[in-house]
């Protein structure tokens, strides 16, 4: 598939460009898909800077992916041209080890491949990511997305909505739960979302409570600023289950002093720097601090047919492509409700 | 019961000497114990040292009590005249809390009545522990000691043992799981003991090789120097569950490096200071850093019942009472195998 339209960096820290690269024609197994929706995740600016090391350049970001069906190989059974599907953080892994025969292909323990920015062995370069207007993924790695979803709204569930579910679901959110989320952005206003949903009593702690009312309509039962030294106070002992998604939200002590006996902060965003914790307030409890990586190929399909039954997509502002760099500009800045997606379209 | 003999510290950091006490007569509900034996435990120096604060003087240490029953009030039923019964950490807790219902009560919300050093309503003062002779305890929160274990070994198990069965029970120790401990002292002694009596494989993690006999007499399957580097490579990613019991032991970033997915790393030992954790070994694999406090009053007699079906007891050096300060600065360096434990009948 020549002549595929793309925005990369050039380089590390470079504005996106057009590029135009090749897609492989679609194996027996592969599925070609016309996207017509991708998000922008912070993980994409850290990876066009190169902040973490690794960058292959030049570099497509993009791994909140949402399209349509537009050709299927041979062999494959699960998908039709037409068809509504997703591609999230991953579009293979080694489908052998202990991880990938759980269902945690996210966490494998042989070669993950990274939908981009990743060396993938069946093109024998690195991968290519969303911000672009098509793309060819095994059919074991595409995600069927609800058909009464909008494609737009449905393309940040590929990283910011399973990050969140994944979590809430294996330390078990849900009725007569209380759950705190840190952090009201593109991760956290979807943890408030599916939170709600899954019936748990949800509170949002925020810096401040500029977006409180924004809380109140995700579907948020409390608000409290973490600005305010009260809130650690006033809600000592509460929860059964916190999600930082803030990495600078690393005082990480106070959060744990909200916990319950059996209580459990869960990390979904890395913060920069070691964080001094310590370990009494862990042992009177049984209070555990523990880290969670997106999802596997079933969760998140299992969270996608979730949203479809319960409505529930990403808050978006949709611009196009020729906008992006003004949009990374916004994100820096956390100047966004809740998430940019991209209408690639527009390429 | 008056005149019951003890051994004190008058103040913090006092050496300990000849103490008598009054005891209450027992009400209906209450158990009277013969103490035969009692096992010195670290918070036993660090209590009478006054190190943590709230320490009220004269203190009577000890809750790794065993013993038998003298007399037992009317509404007993649970225990008879002449059968061996512990008492461990706990002699009392608030029993209306979310916790005490479901038999968490060393995470009692309300007031828990600790053995010693504690303000005990019943009484109307602080409690005196097991360095003594009798004690009467609410026949809750006594336990029973199957009769083919000895009695001196199976003390130490009221606050050692149970310290390493519940993270052991709570994490899934057993068949398939392969769990470390770190630390081959009272405490790890016990948890190398009881991890492979559930059928883990097990694995001891030591300062050095000084104790590698010990560790396979114990039931180790692996031994292994935490003062080489190279354990640290060579186990990367290995182990289901890792209980620290060293709390001078806190490079827990090491430890967490040696966890495989869905690994937790279960601190027992309070470290003096904050501990600096990086979040991204947590999130790639989902790890789990977390604390354990002993353990309940259902869950210390299972602990019980499971090492009388075991087999499993203490190895420990026994001193009458008049050496216990001995005792004290042997404990401080370390230098005992593995637990010393009180002949109260010397007093």
């Amino acid at each position: 598939m020549p002549n595929t339209r793309a925005y990369a960096a050039a380089e590390a820290k470079a504005p996106l460009t057009p590029f135009t690269l090749d897609r492989r024609e679609p194996g027996e197994f592969d599925v070609a898909i016309d996207i017509k929706f991708c998000g922008i995740c912070h993980t994409d600016l850290h990876q066009t800077a190169n902040d973490w090391g690794g960058g292959t350049f030049p570099m497509v970001p993009g791994h909140e992916i949402a399209g349509v069906v537009s050709a299927v190989g041979g062999k494959v059974t699960r998908f039709q041209v037409g068809q509504h599907v997703g591609v999230g953080c991953l579009v293979d892994s080694c489908r052998t080890c202990v991880e990938c025969r759980k269902g945690l292909e996210q966490y494998c323990a042989g070669q993950v491949v990274f939908t981009y920015n990743s060396m993938d062995p069946k093109e024998g370069r690195v991968t290519y990511g969303g911000y672009s207007n098509k793309i060819v993924v095994d059919e074991n790695y595409v995600l069927s997305i609800p058909e009464n979803l909008p494609l737009d709204g449905a393309a940040p569930l590929l990283c910011a909505g399973i990050t969140l579910y994944s979590p809430l679901r294996h330390w078990g959110a849900g009725p007569g739960k209380k759950v705190a989320i840190i952090g009201l952005g593109g991760l956290g206003h979807m943890g408030v979302k599916l939170a709600h949903a899954m019936g748990a009593e949800v509170t949002v702690l925020s810096q401040s409570l500029n977006k409180q009312k924004d809380g109140a309509r995700l579907g948020a039962d409390h608000f409290y600023a973490t600005s305010d030294p009260d809130t650690f106070t006033k809600l000592a002992g509460q929860f059964d289950l916190i999600v930082n998604t803030v990495p600078a939200a690393s005082n990480w002590d106070q959060f744990i002093g909200l916990l319950a006996t059996n209580g459990a902060l869960v990390v979904v965003g890395v913060p920069d720097d070691a964080v001094a914790i310590n370990g009494f307030p862990l042992i009177i409890k049984r209070r555990t601090v523990a880290g969670s990586l997106i999802g596997g190929i079933a969760e998140t399909q299992e969270m996608l047919d979730f949203c479809g039954k319960h409505n529930i997509v990403s808050d978006i502002e949709v611009i196009p492509m020729q906008q992006v760099n003004e949009a990374y500009k916004r994100v820096s800045k956390s100047d966004v409700r809740y998430r940019f997606v991209i209408d690639c379209g527009t390429l």
